[in-house]
């Protein structure tokens, strides 16, 4: 039932707006009564925080296995978490539509446990960079922080125009971009 | 008075949010009665079209200043339009935010108007990129369509990072933005 909830929370927050949503549309939507939202959620506060969560911890778990595979060298990493982010915008529209669009309705303290999760994303790739610098594989004169919020941006913002069904494929999309990040931090050094 | 209705509404939605502030609050602030707003808009709404048009046909008019220049070659137009941009999340952060945020509280014709001048942007880049493929300064095999979501992402995502007060200013930042893409877009034909 839980997971009903929250697949159905994802689907009205996304569709319509968190704000926009009530409990009762989630009841309705899922035909229970009160008493069992209540029984699992004790607002739609923490629901929003639960499926805030769930998407998170999915995309920080699937990254680790992604650094730990010894077979891959830095940028081959850097390539799978940039198809992985892509990825999860086609096969997960609407709960990254809720993750980008909804946080600021967390509260404070459940916003703190999420942004530190961000962080810990974020601070993962930036791990990879400077990885990849001390390994000669990337250039050593542009800060591995920058550099991170570049890549990020990059395949992040593929949430606000890829179309899955468009013209390029996700493989495709991840491929470009990563083509141009990983020349453009290999630098000048072979001109 | 229309320019301080306007300063007010991005003040308010950025700060509250274009659905949790009422007429009652714009009025408040502005210290103003019901039939002074109303003289300038027909509703919230129509305050917040005014703010999402001034806003994206500034960048528009600031980005053909760029493209009509006739003594910068493409990639030094695109470090003058990612500057542009990431300047801007500095100086205009507020309507940034509410730019990027509130966009779906835009009645479907309203919208429209836009998603055009965006589109615009997105394409006046892209002719950037096109225009440096024939030149010979970008690469030929990545589609210019795509790497310009790259640009638009890299650069666009700073709004939700960028600390104007931070260690790296807007200057730097862009700087280390435009030399991993134009290297990126360089390719390796030159090693």
């Amino acid at each position: 039932m839980k997971d009903m909830i929250m697949e159905t929370g994802i689907q009205l927050f996304g569709e319509k707006g968190f704000k926009e949503t009530s409990i009762q549309d989630l009841m309705d939507e899922l035909k229970v009564t009160k008493g069992t939202f209540y029984y699992y959620y004790k607002s739609k506060e923490e629901l929003l925080k639960d499926i805030h969560l769930q998407y998170i911890n999915r995309l920080v778990q699937h990254q680790e296995s992604i650094i730990n595979d010894e077979s891959l060298n830095c940028e081959q990493k850097l390539y799978q978490i940039i198809y992985s982010l892509i990825h999860d915008i086609k096969k997960e529209g609407l709960t990254a539509k809720v993750f980008f669009r909804e946080m600021r309705h967390l509260s404070d303290e459940n916003l703190d446990v999420i942004v530190s999760k961000r962080d810990k994303f974020r601070l993962n790739i930036q791990s990879i960079v400077e990885e990849g610098i001390v390994a000669d594989e990337f250039r050593s004169d542009l800060p591995a922080d920058i550099v991170t919020f570049g890549i990020l941006g990059i395949a992040n913002w593929s949430y606000f125009w890829f179309q899955p069904d468009g013209e390029k494929t996700d493989e495709q999309v991840s491929k470009i971009f990563h083509e141009i990040l990983v020349q453009g931090m290999n630098g000048p050094k072979n001109s």
